[in-house]
């Protein structure tokens, strides 16, 4: 592992480091914000995903988060979206391909070899986390924003006992009925059909998600079609999930919209993660 | 005026506008924080001016002042730091030209045409907001970053009666003894010389400035004697002068030391403005 930078910041330590990851096959750059009293002991983890185009520093710069798990004495990270480089598929659309990893691990080519996001985050970052840094991996929540709520919601939902919250800011909802899914699980895993495995709204229906979720969503999302929030808000209804979901009035799908709410967000997780 | 973006922020609006500045001689951009109280009348403004190679956007999306603007019902400005474009003098250095205008209205060439950033903000941005926007300007503050610390300093030193409180983050002290000023002064100016009436620390030995003042640096700033902290640190004690100076163990330049420390700067112009 390597580090890129560290900076002081809220009584803490925010950093990147690079590592190789095996899933991927290619090096890989996350951000690591660990609080001041990560110097004592392990401290509780709350991932971040990040939406399309993005890369670890999105959330890192624009978020602040920072702030919130500072007070709660909560780390953060910040994965990447995608595998990256010159010897990684890609495609000229902004929503495949590197940027757009959508948290899945893909059988298809030219994706399989690298696109295997979700054994990447669940797997290899995670293990470089749990060794390096002290971090308490009984105490893990998630959240995420867009395609990164989309993965929130289903690394979860596929990893029972593995995260004591969940939460997400304008998640895709039903990729399998959206064009934010469609084509990508028709390109990663060879049909949309394929890709109701890694559905939050078809997971939902099956089975119990194991933890609280909260999702904000904003009223005035300029993506809120291919959101397909409808079909989550029903599933959770159906199933009398344990969920709060709120339609935010006026809010749209930007970073000033996650900054507004990630005050709650982590303090729902703090919540979770202190009990 | 052009309205480029506004976004729901904290219950306000995060606007970015375009409008022609007669002192520049081009379009000059701007961000506009709004609280929700500004739906109801005039609100007091909060100036932020930034550092060498930033745009308007930097401190909007990086800086988290909107959560804390929000809770106190401030408005917020973040100024373009230069004007722009093809007809406007550069240079390669990313410390001369565009991106670093040192917030004063330069008199030698190329740069006189164009590069009147004091007379910029204090005039032709100054009648935008407050004709166009429900701003107070009988209660106005100012901080900024690194030039836009400077910036800062000057503009309230040269501005008596003008600004109800005074903050800067990590703020270039002294520039007509620094490498960040002498360069910039002889291009603009004519003489490092010429400087000395846009030097923060050579204003404060000959002038009290009459307002409260909040000043942060970090103890590790990569640009620390770039800065010339303890000029300005000597002549505030020399001259008694109401000021706080905290040197921040252990953080740097970044945002990431801005945002730790933005909470404490607002609340403290907030007390001044609401007072």
């Amino acid at each position: 592992m390597e580090k890129i930078s560290e900076n002081k910041c809220f009584g803490g330590t925010q950093g990147v480091y690079s590592h190789d990851s095996q899933s991927t096959g290619t090096p890989m750059t996350f951000g690591l914000f660990l609080p001041e009293e990560a110097e004592d002991g392990a401290v509780p983890l709350l991932w971040f995903l990040s939406g399309l185009t993005c890369t670890h520093e999105n959330a890192m710069t624009k978020a602040g988060a920072q702030a919130w798990a500072a007070e709660h004495g909560l780390a953060l990270v910040f994965p990447d979206t995608s595998p990256r480089g010159e010897g990684v598929a890609d495609d000229d659309a902004y929503d495949l391909g590197q940027g757009a990893g959508f948290y899945i691990d893909a059988t298809e080519a030219p994706w399989a070899p690298h696109f295997r996001m979700e054994s990447y985050i669940l797997n290899d970052l995670s293990d470089q986390l749990f060794s390096d840094f002290p971090l308490d991996s009984d105490r893990q929540a998630i959240t995420g924003h867009s395609m990164g709520g989309h993965g929130a919601l289903t690394l979860a939902a596929k990893s029972p006992g593995r995260f004591r919250s969940v939460s997400a800011f304008a998640p895709i909802c039903n990729p399998t009925e959206s064009d934010w899914g469609k084509k990508q699980f028709t390109a990663y895993l060879g049909s949309p059909e394929a890709g109701r495995a890694h559905d939050a709204t078809c997971l939902i229906r099956e089975n119990d998600l194991d933890a609280p979720l909260l999702i904000d969503t904003g009223t005035d999302d300029q993506f809120g079609d291919l959101l397909k929030t409808e079909a989550l808000a029903e599933a959770l209804a159906a199933r009398r999930a344990e969920a709060t979901l709120r339609l935010q009035k006026g809010y749209d799908h930007s970073y000033f919209f996650i900054s507004t709410f990630m005050e709650e967000h982590v303090a729902f997780h703090a919540e979770a993660l202190w009990a």
